[in-house]
């Protein structure tokens, strides 16, 4: 990215050639066997590498996490199990929530900014969308639960609706039939990050049937991530919301 | 049905060994070469024999619209083109609606009576609606429209939500994400008849996404109809409807 | 609803500004932290709102159906198992039905009403059927049982069709291929609730076939219910069986 | 297949090795251009290879229908349309049947034995039933039809079942959800060949709703084809059928 | 059905009223509370009713095999488990094949007649093979297997073709990608039933792949029964060989 | 929303109590026979009522677009054709563009303001990705279009890639695959609106396997609109882009 | 890519710092307005950029027809109707196959070389297996043609066996239920480029039925590409063609 | 295939007519009761068969291992338990590697040549990885391994990208969206076989979604094995690699 800085460099002899092509061909990774962490990440796209823990052995994990905190100060995991905790619990400030199921270690995020609403449909939604919530804290957001909100009651929508309309972005997450980010879609302000969860049986087909609502919205500014992905949301929000706070993607920049 | 009165007949020498077993064994239709005309669907099951005309020639649907028209009176046509309406033009009283495609012949219903709310949620959702409202009519159902009061802007449902909570039975028609039963369904009494249409695009899949919100309406109360399916969303009203007009199933055959 | 009322206490000053705004912004639920309870539905909606247990811890359980047996005076649960029975098990009158996975509490319903008949195809069917069956009870309608009468073996059907057409309203229950709702749908007078399940294997797709079976139907009079959902069929078909009580929604409204 | 007779004729002198080559790596067809004639298909499966019309251009069904009538003296088109037919008009004998879209060029069949009952549905089924019933007439058996018999009005199907159980095999053809071979399957005594159609509209989704039915059926002795391929139900369905007639296939082999 | 009979003994003062009605409206069944057991089904459809025990309980299937040995002097049980062997292992003559998982128990079919050859493609798909092989043997017909003859090495198939065209009918069992039947079709003479399983991984989608090719088969002479119903197979192979047998349907009825 | 300012109205006596039931049960709207046209959207949601054309006769165009012309200064349609355009060419400054098939009336957005990058993947998604530029373009926002810029040649994306990271929002346009927003996500700070087209063919399936690779992007960062809904990603990615430009959600409420 | 002759220019003054920059960052194609034209893909990945026709307007064609021809010397056009054509014919040795669809313009390749065998199921796959030739010939291999080889008539695939097994690499093209892959690669040595085609009709599902069957093949060494994607076929087997004529890849980068 | 040599040998007496028919109607195989040994498939078709354990008894794995062992020299089994590697493991050189879940027995390959490279997107595709490499090195090719190369950190690819280029055929392993193949398609020179694993959650649908993304690839080049099919890829990629290697097929059968 910053070429010209490589080339000045190259020119006044700082590097070697040799240096300068490793750069330019992109060997800025860590390579620990297992995996190549990517530790430049967040500089590049605005968060940093995530370790999604399902389908790793627990030593896998450990030393992901070890390389991943040497590097950024701080490690997320996502969809991880007691076992993959019990092999990070000697890091630095590890902490593991069973609902949500994520992984933290190091330190925390200084401030909590801007304002992430995460709105649920009903109880059983609870895993994802604290997924959704504890990824933008983890990311730096700061972040509001209205938990329950489904459209079988939707005054209890509406009693929220204040509070919802005042955040930078929305998280709406629900299952069965999956109405609630069309809903919101015709009555708020803010962008919708919409989840689909895999909560319902019969022709929920395992979330397919939410996932096909949300992606048929007849209210617009809804964005759609996969089903059960509250990391995935979470992320997203956490992005459009540090936008909305003064220095956005372009301050950063400039 | 009434076996002990052919019985007695039979005993009685009114009727021949060779008609009780026609009687019995189910002859009681009108072969018209190309259909056998179900002349007594009407007092079997509450409604009478309705022509389908797509993928009929006009030919066929004349034949049939005659036979049934001396034998019941008065004859529903539904999926019509106006080369099946000029074959039955001759017929008394013989109309056609090009919006719900539907034609009808011989004399009116005398009354029209409870009371049938049909709700869409756009106005691309209208053919189908109408469809649902003529054939609640024509079976003899007074019905209510209010068309375009999709959720994308709700408070235009709210504006009917009173009207809506006064009928016997709703016919909630939508395409798109198909999320406007569910919401009924949170707010109202009577039983919801929905209907989920092909108005859409993209991952709409011809009805399919609203199919599958309306199975999953996380509100209960609500029986779904195929796609598109206006008459049959029509049908069912008209016979919930009668129900609740005091004579009901049970009246009519005490 | 009762606007006018409000509005009336309102400028009697006999409720507050903040008194009014809240009951207009729709603060009639009880947060009990996990879940907003909708003590109110029954009489926005004609049912009380119902405990869906699955995917819910016993303790959620407990908190959720000790709130709603105080404000309803009776509460049942859906899809339960053994654990969330023993959680609310102490609480009066509390009984769980192994089969159709029911928990009620609190008082019964004073009279069974009208008639609600449920047909199943198969005996495997029987979980399904007696949830549609016992959720019917809970509300109040009188039901009738004719199980195992599928159309392998359609004079079992024939031998009960009289009984099937004296109801006000008829759930039938089928798994394999679900033909069973388009046979009474040519037979029956009274309108009906179809219930595909997942029984069958291969290509019954988790109960994909006997959905799309139904929703086909080539008899008319026939609404749908999600797959394996006992309770929605029989909360929507004592929607219907009330309206055929005489009173019916009108009644109760006047 | 008669490798001793090959082999007899080879060592006899009677055939050179070339010839004996050919005729055991299988150059037994006629080679067009466009196509690969298999003139031994009726020896070896029972059956004449049959010109499959649609997607072939005129000239190229003129030619196949030219060598194939050559070397079997009568053949068969399926799915043609009326410039197929014109190609080859000019043939001895050739005939086209608009409903069926069925070309015939050739002898007759000498005798029509055994019996093929077709029972179709509605009226719409009319052109894949008369596909069916057509191809069991070239190839020599006997058909009788039945038509409009769908559950709808089960009285239908009722009438002519007598008829139905006398046939050796029976085919049946429906749309919309298919439920007629389940039903005929738990009242027959012979097999059954189900063929759905593409006739219906919304969650018929092109014929799979009643291609699952078939599939699932809960009476068993039912084989399913392909949706709308009339021509493979008469086909099987007269393989069935010739079996029946005494000499069956092990005859034909003795 | 045999309704003259019926008329006869009526008039004839032999039965009384209620039960000539009683033997009209289809009251011939067994009910044995959890089951109405359909006894004469051999009678009207050629093969009596057989017991799915998947999803009953042992309990459950002892009543109904009780019931139906006494009935019919034999009974036969698919999908069963050891503990609905150990249930009926009372039973006189009981036997349980834990491949087939196939339950017997009364008397052996007197003779197997006929010819029925059972194909498969490979080692894996031996248990629905079984299960065809074992249900065509309990209803009386002789089997021949020839087993692992996939189309991956297509000279094993063609080291049996042979003995494969000596038979009446022919059950073609695969998994994978489902090639086998089309194969046979293009080479032998008699009728196929093609059976798909769900034997195959990734794309194979639990039987589906096979589903479509087996539907889709360019050799005609193919009927599909559903995905690992090895029953219905059999079922239906027995149907197509007793017509073979000389007697066929016709005689029966004669 | 502003229900203290309609209180204090009321209470003052400057609106009625039926004006202010009106105002609160959401009379908001503009009912022209054929839609009830929610003219207070933009107040509400951040932007206004947008004309889907498609499906609506011209007719039904001129009169939605002559009321909101008047209502909102400006008017958008999309989906359009020549028809609808020629319905309202006589209205103020009305314009249609043929590629992304939209029409627009009224006054111009004052000042495009932000970045918004809408990246293509080929030439052929050109439709869709000029409907989103346009959206965007109507609603104020500043826009920069890369048209095919596909992985085939992913070098044409590095080209550009600089420029895509100064965007507040990116727009990422793609069918085939659809591998584009995965790879801009693994390289971009802003967050990406992705929109799979139905451009490709075979197993495409109509834009289903673009939307099922965009929905399992491995970046995350990513949300997805519908198959082909410029329309929608472009209304998602203004709103977004609103929000980095200092003022945001919060200051607009202040 | 030959990143140290661009550094020995730029270290020898022989490029600017400019030149060096847009070298780097991927400028390397043409930018004609409609489309970016990546002219040295065919050094980078072995194949030029061919120009998809299809959604192109025909003077879109014509521009990039024009200046891939003065880039590369020569054109291939897939997917092409006659109104492509016409826009290009006017370019030198322009030539159109209505049959494949393709459009070649410029020099012809100098010579054929290895041999690829494209192997067809029935004569109308014939239009797939044209393109999947015409490709492979416009890239430089040597082609063999032997269609209308299906598995009904499995000897006519026999008697070109040999000649197949004499090939580096087959096309096999098939629609209907796309068994001839899987036998072909029970039988050969070459590896197997399998295509399948949208040729059948109902449950072909527009080749969904051949893709998964060939997808699932019992016999190892066959992959995939897309329904009815003959030109990416035949440009994968001429790349696997290459590598066995001596010099393979690995020659032309020593 | 040796015909010539049979007859040969059959004409001088050196074989008699039986072992003559034997041979020429397939017999070639090794029958062990559960399964038909195809022993001469490496002659045939360039690969031995392999063993596919899962589904398979210890005892049956056991079996075919020891014949195919002694008639080969060396077996491969696939998808194989620890309880299968326990019946083999007395077996010459039995090795079993837990993470491919491949058995080996016999003989190593001799020489490893030519070169495959085996791509992987993440580290969770390791299994699937290691198969394909595993099979390919069992029939004697040189495997290189780079795992987690996925396109959300593309550097990790471009740093390998050299390497990948100097393979005579890359595999390209990758779940969640599998957009690794096109990329990797739009910058290499070699044939890429891609596996789509069923790495990924929620809208994944075990594999589907990049199953769907390989087919449309906008690159070509690629070939694409069923999901999760390791070994699948493994052997085809073999077959390139031999090509590649001067002899290829045609040398071998000179």
């Amino acid at each position: 990215m910053s070429l010209d800085r490589l080339l000045d460099d190259f020119e006044a002899g700082r590097i070697t050639r040799e240096q300068l092509k490793r750069e330019m061909s992109g060997s800025a990774f860590i390579d620990v066997g297992c995996a190549k962490l990517d530790h430049h990440r967040a500089e590049r796209t605005g968060g940093p590498e995530v370790v999604y823990c399902e389908g790793k052995s627990p030593d896998q994990v450990a030393v992901i996490f070890d390389r991943l905190l040497r590097a950024n100060g701080r490690v997320l995991g996502t969809r991880a199990g007691r076992e993959h905790f019990e092999a990070v619990s000697g890091l630095d400030n590890a902490r593991f929530d069973p609902v949500s199921r994520l992984i933290t270690a190091g330190s925390s995020a200084v401030d909590l900014e801007g304002k992430v609403v995460v709105v649920s449909a009903g109880t059983s939604d609870t895993p994802v969308a604290e997924e959704a919530a504890g990824t933008a804290e983890f990311l730096g957001s700061f972040v509001v639960r209205h938990f329950d909100c489904g459209v079988a009651g939707i005054h209890r929508l509406f009693s929220v609706m204040g509070e919802i309309n005042d955040a930078s972005v929305i998280i709406a997450v629900a299952g069965m039939e999956g109405a609630l980010p069309s809903v919101i879609g015709g009555l708020a302000l803010p962008p919708i990050v919409a989840v689909p969860t895999s909560v319902g049986y019969g022709a929920n087909f395992q979330g397919l049937a939410p996932l096909l609502t949300m992606m048929n919205s007849c209210a617009p500014g809804v964005g759609v991530v996969n089903i059960d992905n509250g990391f995935g949301a979470g992320y997203l929000a956490h992005k459009i919301n540090m936008l909305a706070l003064g220095g956005g993607q372009r301050t950063e920049r400039a």
